[in-house]
């Protein structure tokens, strides 16, 4: 059943007009900026900048500049304001009156400077309610739709190319954006994002419904500091949770991170025990870190729920086999019990190699003796057995990079892809090694063919671990 | 008060002469391979090459080839094996004979292969034993010396430079090497690495007594899957602790890690509430990740030990505030009180910094849209105030990198030397931003400076917070 509040944001992500309220001076986080960007990123829909003083800029990268919306003739689905804080509610007034039917506000200085600023969030808020217009912000950066090209994010950081693909971010802070993280040097598949800001109209459950009907998103991850209303909550997360996984990154979750929350949005947040229990009964996957709610999403997004959580690895050195137990302990995984086919066929491979974690290093050396033309025979034939055991759910196979197998990184991908293709397990891969630019360079060729790789050994298992908590859930519950 | 058994592990690190018995063909993991190591790092000793079959090979880099090491005139230190099993008990007679005080068994296929191995293991260790002779392994990296170039790895993967500094590390896996990790890329400061392997004779404690001693490092991060005399070990591990922190990653703590670690080196351990129990009462850290035993150590070598638990964080949004504290309250940390002072004094800079977390975003908002010429001056000053704040024992700096801030960097850096030269408190930076390239660079930039740098937020403040864990134990018990 579709939220018709989740219905009314397609104006703040999908909008055919857009009008961008503010300075059009060139320098960083302006009107300008904002337009730059948007013109950068290809936007597909046209751009109304509306700036008082037009005389001073007839158009700005080949858009007509007007003094006041109502002067532009067509229709505006969305506007963009980034105006001294004191002018925003007459402009979003004038937005109602001219028919915007979303208004994103960027400007800073509302509730979370103090009282003035609270106050002028106020009348924003009642604008909202009262004539139905729909705001986001203020403090916030905005959205991005990478289907469109939409980034209204003022460039006070060099954004480059936004990949296309599954994941959607909501947060309410400006660092989950594209201005402050490298989503081109990961090569990371972006839907939808948006910043909720200090949520005077648009809050989280909006964004839920909205982002659980996006045929776009296949995975959510948030960032919450404190949630207006439990029980819609509670139900928004549920009827996404139907369809994709929900990430959770909740702040504020012990008593100091909770005080320096209450510190800078004004808002006052419950017990972290009451959204611990709510998180869980909606089946939302709750993750403690920054880095779990990026690198997270890439397994869930690429990879198949696994049956299970009876985890394989594969490594090159026995001493990281153990390294890896200890963490697939932690991240709520077993050590899957191959079967006897399997424990047969791995030792007709090479007879040390019959044991999960999946010790590839002694075959590897043998084969180095014999000087095999290719080093990693042993580790497909041993991977390719593995994940062909049904008592295997899922699965990190570890791969130590150098600039010396930059040359091999074809044959390499070719292999990850004959290993993971029409495998049903759900697969993802750790490299390490002597150099950050190889690695770096693999994990983006690997995600190119839909394998998620991680530089981080522990965050990968902890990926497979939430996908399989996420897997049982929908399974009981759903 | 020294060890004799510490003392006598000074021919592995500090040889004269080194002789390498082995595989003279240009493949990979040979005594070939030994040898052009030890020359591309500019090892400062002499080097013979020993092969029974000379006539293929005059000399290999300039060593004159030796078919037996007896015929070698003058006397050897070390000497490394990368010979077929069968043949290592043999050549490690010769070396008795020849005077030879240590000798690294690179060549896997001892007790971790099989029943075989076992029995030519024992045969080492009952070497080992009579004749007093040392032996490292087998199965084993050998070692690294950065001080005088020794790196005894066979290049199965490409090694490049090794910076020299203070960490030393100690393993029972290889993946804890100079071939696996990427050491150039992060100006890792190293003094010794060194691999005990199948630990036949030379063991943990030995390590430990050595480099309790070795005046070049000056942290010590460990890796054991077990220990094999607990008394011996404690008294060891006491000792070092009084001079320098020990860092120790026990693998094998999960019930499923011990299982794999049993099939994997064939030693039996204890439970890991013990191994928990005596790494506290001795005062190392204990540590719980892969990542975390490489992390950590930079904190503790190139800053100062904090005076207590008190933290302060200084970030360009609220939003990483809040993440920020939680990050704290999870790695033992208070959010520290700022003196009446420091709030006077940052309220004087911009109204709204007086807090910590200590958010600058909108002090650098304002300053930006008043054009200033250094945006950052918001950051510094706010930064140098908490510093100097007596409540204060230890800070992460947050800081936003990009492409575009490259040109600045040199700028970043001053400032950041600023900041942080002659102040007494512990500090490191977390960045993150839309490059990793860019993040990359100013880590390498700050770290040459001697201010600990991460990109893992959450790693910064652990850093942090075992610093102060260890601080306290040495202020209580010492």
């Amino acid at each position: 059943m579709s939220s018709p509040r989740g219905k009314s944001l397609a104006a703040f992500f999908e909008p055919d007009a857009v009008a961008v309220f503010g300075s059009l001076r060139e320098v960083m986080g302006t009107a300008y900026g904002v337009i730059k960007n948007m013109r950068q990123f290809g936007f597909s829909g046209v751009i109304y900048p509306i700036n008082p003083n037009p005389s001073n800029y007839d158009e700005v990268f080949g858009c007509k500049v007007y003094p006041r919306v109502n002067e532009v003739a067509g229709p505006i689905d969305l506007a963009v304001v980034i105006t001294p804080p004191p002018t925003v509610p007459q402009i979003v007034e004038q937005c109602v009156r001219k028919g915007v039917k979303a208004v994103i506000i960027l400007s800073e200085g509302f509730a979370e400077s103090g009282k003035d600023g609270a106050k002028l969030q106020r009348q924003l808020a009642d604008v909202a309610r009262r004539t139905g217009i729909r705001i986001m912000g203020p403090n916030t950066f905005g959205v991005v739709n990478s289907a469109n090209g939409l980034v209204t994010v003022p460039p006070y950081t060099d954004i480059s190319r936004i990949e296309r693909g599954g994941v959607a971010f909501c947060s309410q802070t400006g660092s989950v954006g594209p201005h402050q993280t490298p989503l081109e040097d990961w090569a990371y598949p972006i839907s939808k994002m948006c910043d909720i800001g200090n949520k005077c109209d648009v809050d989280e459950v909006d964004i839920l419904d909205y982002l659980a009907d996006d045929p776009e998103t296949k995975v959510v991850a948030m960032h919450l500091e404190d949630v207006k209303d439990g029980p819609r909550f509670m139900d928004a997360s549920r009827r996404l949770v139907n369809h994709k996984p929900l990430l959770i990154l909740k702040a504020g979750r012990s008593e100091a991170g909770a005080r320096a929350s209450v510190s800078h949005t004004g808002s006052l947040m419950g017990s972290d025990l009451i959204y611990d229990a709510a998180f869980r009964q909606v089946g939302a996957i709750r993750v403690n870190t920054w880095h779990e709610l990026w690198e997270v999403p890439k397994t869930l997004v690429y990879q198949p729920l696994p049956g299970g959580n009876r985890f394989a690895v594969i490594t090159f050195t026995g001493g990281q086999g153990v390294i890896a137990a200890d963490a697939a302990a932690e991240a709520g995984l077993t050590i899957a019990n191959l079967s006897s086919a399997t424990i047969h066929k791995l030792s007709s491979v090479f007879p040390r190699l019959a044991a999960n974690p999946v010790d590839v290093g002694p075959a590897m050396s043998d084969s180095r003796s014999q000087s095999s033309s290719n080093p990693f025979s042993a580790v497909e034939q041993a991977t390719s057995i593995v994940l062909d055991d049904a008592n295997v759910d899922c699965a990190t196979i570890t791969f130590c990079c150098g600039q010396h197998l930059v040359p091999m990184y074809p044959m390499v991908v070719d292999m990850f892809d004959r290993l993971t293709h029409n495998v049903s397990k759900t697969v993802n891969v750790w490299l390490y090694g002597t150099s950050l630019p190889a690695m770096g360079e693999l994990a983006r060729q690997l995600q190119a063919r839909g394998l998620p790789a991680y530089l981080d050994l522990d965050i990968a298992i902890k990926a497979l671990g939430y996908a399989a908590y996420y897997s049982k859930f929908k399974s009981e519950v759903v």
